[in-house]
């Protein structure tokens, strides 16, 4: 039998690993939203977002239509509606309920999508304790757990940006005053070669993380650490929004379009730039790194400095060597934290994604697995660009060097940022 | 001192009836919330509704804007941002928030808004009961108290919008199906001549129903009783939505642009026509009269009846002279219900809105008051055409024989219908 | 047999008449063209404006489809295929090329329009001419030139709108400076009274004049002439367009979403403020009545002059005393003139269409004609409100007292402009 | 002195070639629009497309503005209006007349446009000819001619689109109908490898095709022929544009939103498939290439015939070794022409356009010239896809192997067609 998704056969342990990893993950969601009322998990602030019952309930859909329709003899869904009400966008799977809509669904309420959740706990705890679930669908469970981490994410931005509509500036989790400094940036370069880019090794990846594969790369250097909001200060005060020779020429009309002058969620209150985080209102702090910007801003934030993005292939390069550790959701903190004052290369993992000058495309010899998981990836393989690192809203252990994040260029919610490259001659 | 709203001074008993009448009305809005969760109450399913909640802050918003802020020494306002936030469109109070998103303000939630009800409520109470309330003050109550039982009925309908977009059909109320009958429809004859339009006698009512003026009337007929759903299949099976020579221009237009071919709510299960309603989806009933039409196809189908809609003073005229009594909200229906058997004039009130031909404008004399109240009606005359009569929706002793309710000409989320008038040769 | 159209039976001088007018209404079209090239005659500045050459062939289109092939046997149509590609909304004809793209026929070219309008003038006046018209053919004839006289307005306006959006300010026509002055404005007051309303008499009149009825007016006054472009100065210098309380509510919507603040077509140049007209752009004279203003403009001037529109039968009644004279397009100024130091009611005829308070809708006892004729005027009577009087464009002749023309609230590229009325008490 | 794009310096003939090259690229220009009425010259069919008047007016203003106002002391402008008007997107020389209103400039008229043609002309001839120009401009008059041959393809293009809109059909160019026949498809394989991708050798290039750069290539195979009518046409019939699981995830929008069912320019007559084409509507040939698809339809094509499209490195790998030979514009028949028997790798050059899986980016190296022409490329490097090869509306001698068109994926009104590959392993 072929893995859809990498991994070897499991072991007992491993088995134990599972189960244990299903009522962590699917714990955590809930962990999440437990602070969050009916009014706040209800509504849907733009198409791109979704409320935060919709993630509860479409991640608990996952696990029913992939691992419990297949592979659960005699299970009863627990709402046969909800096969097209929290359908994301699988048409192997059938009609899908409109995604601008998802606000307008009041029903089922928090509570029942709850009962739900633990509906569809039940039944996969049960199979997988009794050891009775095969290969194929344990590895599907595994990429339901990596599917439901990515929603954890994107719960926290979507809800970030409903809360960020809201005059009164709700707080969503207490934040601490951090006060650090971020260390002079320097350059980290590397030599002209073949080198070997994606996934390798055991453990588990995404399809659009394969085949591992041989690219050239020329010369270049990385910058040891990403932009800060001071830089990003300066870039304003020196016209940066005004001028367009800095900016790709789409990136140009989205300025004149929205009237962007700032990262989103930025505000001045009485001259003084202040942004909306989950813990409210605050001053913008100028050692943090600056995120929620599109790549059209991190692209002409990089013209401005004489530099470029980098390619997706040389930050897997650089990244590779290091470990995944940094500002994950795991510190609590939710929000993107200065580098103090440490030198060498700083905030590769955690903290703010970064943006790439990559397409997302499908690396050579790339095939999207057959049936409606083959639609997990591949078909978005056009008009977004590659993020790297994960950010202060990822699951901790969810991302790795080979992690492909991707999000249309003029996307803003994410919590994105940018880290410099330039040719070294 | 002058009252901006029809009505002679209030008496001692009067005075005992407004802080009666006070309790009943906000309570009344508190009852048809009460079986509403947090997530039924916050999402807005088109810019022209708004959320449960909102109606019910705004209302006690406007207790607070135009009696407290101006006749309570040392009042404390609950929150100095509502005064922002539930501002519908008052522009001579200040900045509103921007309608389309009403439904994106999940904080204050429900519990939240109940205090602040409470709080102004004490304080309101407190005046009138302390007997403390300048006339012009208590007349202003006495407008907020119409106010709210408009946003009674908005609640409804916008419920009802907000509900019918979700696949599982909710249940708001439930309500036992009705068995009854349409008498067949006959012609009101009225003859020629001067007659008195517009509000007279003592009492309450809006500005936009005086001053009372001569009208000269050429003989028309009206019909006994609403269009019913039979009627309406019936020019569907004729084409009705086909055949552009039945339909005003800008009507033929919106039923290309929106795809209309049947009334809003309306569904084929199985080639059988049902419809949303608030107790759920059922069968089309073909005694019940026909509801949320928009003018256009109230008028399509005046034509092809060889027929036309009765200006809003002829209306009125029939009107005058029968017992406001009908189907109201306070029926617990909240749906139209078939006439029964009786013959002469039935539904005049309650039921449905009737359209009217009449745009809606000043009346010869009108002046809108002074200040923020005056935007009350006044700059709304444009573009939107009059109804008449009150619906299932509408509170008892809410409308009378002069009210001027009006909508846009595409709109079909309100309870709105269609009765017949012919000119007499 | 019944006409559609006012006027008794024609005797053998009316038949010399028609076919005398024939010419001359044709020509007329042709001289209007006649200065511009290919060019100017092809592009479509929005989709409520039609190109020159569109004006030339829709116009022949009408005379080919309604007389000539009812009523001319064996006629062959010039081009089968210009059925549908002139045909403006007659749906009873057929179907109808999309009208917002209008301006992407660049054939057929002007030639081969002019060749086609030689066709069918050659075929109507041979008919004509041997005197083989029906009675009922001939109405229609009568019917199109007047349609060809509201299509020669319309082909100024629209070219007007066309080269206002030319950086370059093509200069259609020249036009000499004219130095007036206009008189200081008074009020004309009428009694209050039963009153008859509508088209009397012989001659031609559109079948939206009629029935000729009763209407009960109040005592009011009209003022005896329309506002000045320096009156209107004033208007913007004392903010008129950012005061909300001036404005209906869609009025200030419009005002917000659009951006006005002046009149269209005018623009400041150095601080002075100018305005595109046929002869280039000119500086803005304070003694000429203002125009190209919306109803909403028009509406919010009254209420900043405590004043308020006048209702159509209010002008009419005026109207119907004073003779059919003033600045019409014969004058060849297209340009509305100062009105000169003589007092009394000036320009209630001529200059600018002066818009009225009225939704235009159909008086007591209006029946639409059958067939495809009836679509000319009655399906248009919903969302547009009443003009009257004519303008500067309008052909000599074309109008009278009885004369409604109608246009949407937001239309502005009419020669609109507005004269003030109030309620006499 | 460096030059800006490609190309020694030219010695003394390269002087002469570059006078004669002059008059033959304007001229060529200039028949293209002979056969074109004002009319036919002026309109603009879409925001994406330009009239013909504009393309020979904004060619000119490139060699006016980047070669006369730099380098030709006491050019006298032949309108300075001009240098906004037909600016069509460099910013670094200042404002530029709205994109889509292109078609509402009905002055200057063509004739005016030809007298500004000769202005420049004149000037450009007589600095060539008296050889009194810098090296860096003879480079930019270099640029100018193959900026210029870019638009001839545009005109041709733009102008399809707007005659494709008049249901007349119009003929440009009558064709001849070729009777031809298609090869089997075969694959010609390419083995893996480290190439040199990117301009290399004298001649011209644009900046985009540089710095040559190593890449790594897996080893694949590129089919011998593009697709065509006929293989299009079956997979029509299967349902090809109803099956989501075909295509990428934006593409299977733009079809559900555009109701897409066929190539553009596609209709059905009585059941046949014809296309309009610059010699009138003609019934689809099966053996000719299959064009005017955006790289959506081809994507889906691809995953259907169960290939994928080539990168534009394969692509230029395969390219590089064969001759620039093809269906040009010079063949006078501006429609794609069948490859006929003859086997081995056909039509590469010429034809369609082919789309390539890869996002239009920058080469590893590349950096944009500074000033105005440094907007010539670099600023669209985002959200577009390149296209190779050339087609039948491209100017003999224009392209080249290396040559990178780019267009948005939903692009479809070039002559744009699919060449499949796939992975060899």
């Amino acid at each position: 039998m072929q893995l859809l998704y990498g991994g070897g056969p499991m072991t007992g342990s491993a088995a134990d690993s599972l189960t244990a990893r299903y009522r962590e993950v699917r714990g955590a969601t809930e962990a999440l939203a437990a602070p969050l009322a009916g009014e706040d998990q209800t509504p849907q602030s733009m198409p791109d977002a979704s409320p935060v019952k919709w993630h509860r309930a479409h991640t608990t859909w996952f696990f029913e239509t992939f691992v419990l329709e297949k592979a659960a003899p005699g299970y009863v869904a627990f709402d046969p509606a909800y096969r097209v009400l929290f359908n994301s966008y699988y048409n192997a799977v059938g009609e899908q309920y409109a995604r601008p809509d998802r606000g307008l669904v009041t029903r089922p309420g928090i509570a029942e999508v709850a009962r739900y959740r633990k509906h569809v706990d039940d039944a996969i705890l049960g199979l997988l304790e009794a050891g009775s679930l095969a290969e194929e669908s344990r590895s599907v469970v595994e990429l339901g757990l990596h599917h439901e981490q990515q929603h954890q994410e994107l719960l926290v931005t979507d809800l970030k940006h409903l809360f960020g509509q809201n005059p009164l500036h709700p707080v969503y989790r207490e934040r601490a005053e951090a006060s650090a400094s971020a260390p002079e940036s320097k350059w980290h370069a590397m030599e002209r070669g073949l080198y070997e880019i994606g996934h390798h090794g055991e453990g588990f990846h995404f399809d659009n993380e394969a085949p591992r594969h041989v690219a050239h790369i020329e010369a270049f250097e990385l910058a040891t650490r990403p932009i800060t909001n001071g830089e990003w200060l300066e870039f304003m005060e020196r016209d940066g929004y005004a001028r367009p020779e800095l900016w790709l020429s789409d990136g140009w009309a989205a300025v004149q379009t929205r009237g962007w002058n700032a990262p989103e969620y930025w505000t001045s209150c009485d001259g003084v730039w202040h942004q909306y985080t989950l813990a409210g209102l605050r001053a913008v702090d100028p050692a943090e790194p600056v995120t929620h910007i599109s790549v059209y801003e991190a692209d002409a934030y990089a013209s401005y400095a004489a530099a470029r993005l980098p390619t997706e292939a040389e930050w897997e390069l650089v990244a590779a060597a290091q470990p995944v550790a940094g500002n994950f959701a795991a510190s609590g903190r939710l929000h993107p934290a200065a580098a103090g004052d440490e030198t060498g290369l700083r905030q590769l993992f955690g903290d703010v994604w970064e943006w790439t000058r990559s397409a997302y495309s499908p690396y050579p010899g790339f095939a999207a697995a057959p049936g409606a998981l083959g639609e997990y990836n591949g078909k978005f393989m056009a008009n977004q660009l590659v993020l790297r690192g994960g950010s202060c809203a990822t699951p901790a252990g969810h991302v790795r060097a080979s992690y492909r994040n991707f999000f249309y260029p003029d996307a803003r919610w994410q919590f994105s940022g940018v880290r410099l490259a330039r040719d070294l001659r």
